[in-house]
């Protein structure tokens, strides 16, 4: 991907002997566009405030990331701090720090320390190289277990454009580890505006449409950044056939990244599908979908490998949307389990059920029998480990 | 208390050497006054839509109850089922089978079999005597470990009258066993329409405030019947102080009930009360308390022991109401351990906050700061065993 150059360092904030910290440059003093999707969490952190400010600025010229320490429910004085750490990375690459974003991932209600950010910063810019985006994966990890990297290339006026991101997970919010952060950059020369829309509905066709445990963290940050550099012309149409080709890349690489945050999910044996179909209206489809993927006794069942169809259509039941009962029709990898109010009978039904149930990736797919609207959710299971993770954290 | 009798009875429906059949039955022709409330749950089970139909009738003779199979999405075939065994009880009793309400705690999406029901019935009625509530409370249980039951007295008009009920849990549905199944029974002369209404309030107070695992099931029933034998002037209006006096006592029996639900919930270790106060409205309290309550990053935290106060304001955060940080206070056992967006500082706060957390009963309190209204949710921990009991229960 032209026009990037990153770098990370172990800058020692929280974690000790690992890379916690990583910057994302915009190779040109011109900068990049970009766009950003935020929690919707009341308690905002500070690094989110401030992004929602710097996004204001025509150019970005960098988005700097450290993970140990959150900066969320740490007053005005956080917003300082993180300022300074946007300061800091602004005066080593002779840059505004009204161009610098921030994110932070870890502990809640912790200060982080600019001072060790202050350090590493022009070290941190002096190496910073193209296509070093493995060392950005890591260096943003809590308690993912994996990093978490993908891009999609495609053709746009003649020239070859690359999107490509890294995220990090792996419970939605933690004391608090683990927050969803995304960055996903593109050599693509595109309006901010054309960015901002493609990434707002790549985004809730991918990290809306996932739960690990249904909480929404304090700094969940998803932000585009455009370095122009594959020198297409520039998309300025949202409508255009080539933004549409731009928008279709992105969504590929969020859903593609928003599913291996889904896979490495705290504690989980098992990566789900729940596509709901036959909904009266979008919304209905993903109210009915999160609430299946988010019922603690459905996510049981998966890790027990219970083919537990009764769990799935009562928690379909309680979701709020008025269904008959009647018309619902549920399907396990493409078997029919139950319709019209009742179980499909059947030995070989069952056995069939609970094969799928033994695989690795399960696909549930629940036919509200209403509609012609749908929507998936992706989702893991519920296993010892997550308690264990959960219930252990801090100490 | 006066004019009931009860009995139960091992019919072997489906669980082997337990009772698992109980009645509860008016001693009087006349029968009694009753009430109920039932499951939101689209998916409602047969035993439930009868009840309701039931419910019409102006007096009611007797409950019969069996635990094992939940005649839950069973179509058409399981309400038939559902009254023949309406109707065995009827005619033990020689009471019309509109008279009997049924309710049915167990597996989901198997019909019960009325014969094992039909050949225990006479002699359920003929054994029948009063004050055998423990058999009641035990042969309605599924994965509860303990009995529940509950009584109060208060004198109106100069008579002593009981209210006395039993309940079982323990998870709010599972494949399916568990289910919310309460039965509230006074010697009270009363209306239906007062019954009624101090049992819709009642249940506001006590069942409605608590959650194990948010989960709705096909069959929760809370059923109250009056005998009338207490022979105390009949409870007619509404408003008036005898019949404040008895909506309290019905309230204090069903709060207590709902409690001991909680306590006994799958795997359960602790008893966490979440008080929300200072809310805008009642709704909003509520909506907060249940989100903060079903959080499982919360509820793994008070497994683990872990004072984590960033896990609760980050759910209280993402309910949905229009919260302002600033003037979010957080209180563990009385103490102040958040306050004005940032954690209260200080190793003794930490300290006295951790052992909190070490005590089995918890009491959390959330001053929103916004207004007056609040609402107090009762729920558990998750724990290693609520997995356990979940992932494995069918096998």
């Amino acid at each position: 991907m032209q026009g990037f150059k990153t770098a990370a360092a172990a800058c020692g904030m929280r974690y000790r002997g690992r890379p916690d910290l990583a910057l994302i440059m915009v190779d040109s003093e011109a900068g990049g566009t970009a766009a950003g999707v935020f929690t919707t969490n009341r308690f905002t952190a500070a690094p989110v405030e401030l992004c929602k400010n710097h996004l204001e600025s025509p150019s970005i010229r960098a988005i700097l990331i450290n993970a140990g320490i959150a900066n969320a429910c740490t007053g005005e004085e956080g917003y300082r701090r993180a300022l300074e750490m946007a300061r800091a990375a602004g005066e080593a690459m002779k840059a505004p720090a009204g161009s610098v974003l921030v994110a932070s991932t870890g502990v809640i209600g912790m200060q982080v320390d600019p001072e060790p950010v202050r350090r590493e910063m022009r070290g941190l810019v002096e190496s910073a190289r193209p296509d070093r985006w493995d060392e950005v994966a890591r260096a943003i990890m809590t308690t993912d277990t994996v990093p978490k990297m993908s891009s999609a290339t495609v053709e746009i006026g003649g020239r070859r454009v690359t999107v490509g991101g890294v995220a990090k997970g792996s419970g939605m919010i933690a004391p608090n580890m683990a927050t969803l952060l995304a960055f996903v950059c593109t050599d693509a020369a595109v309006e901010r505006r054309v960015l901002d829309h493609w990434l707002r509905s790549g985004a809730e066709r991918s990290f809306n449409c996932i739960t690990v445990d249904g909480d929404t963290s304090t700094n969940d940050s998803l932000i585009a950044l455009a370095s122009g550099a594959a020198g297409n012309p520039v998309l300025a149409d949202v409508a255009g056939p080539e933004s549409v080709l731009f928008g279709q890349a992105l969504e590929a690489v969020l859903v593609d990244l928003a599913k291996k945050v889904v896979i490495d999910g705290e504690g989980a044996t098992k990566f789900i599908e729940i596509e709901i179909v036959g909904a009266p209206d979008e919304r209905s489809a993903k109210t009915v979908a999160l609430t299946v993927a988010n019922s603690p006794l459905v996510k049981t069942a998966f890790f027990g490998e219970d083919a537990n169809w009764g769990r799935i259509v009562c928690a379909a039941g309680r979701a709020g949307v008025d269904l008959n009962p009647d018309r619902v029709a549920l399907y396990f990898d493409g078997l029919c389990v139950f319709r019209e109010g009742t179980p499909v009978p059947g030995a070989e039904v069952e056995e069939r059920a609970a094969s799928a149930f033994r695989r690795k990736d399960i696909k549930v797919r629940l036919d509200l029998g209403m509609g012609t609207a749908s929507f998936v959710a992706y989702t893991c299971d519920f296993s010892y480990d997550y308690v264990k993770i959960n219930a252990s954290y801090r100490s």
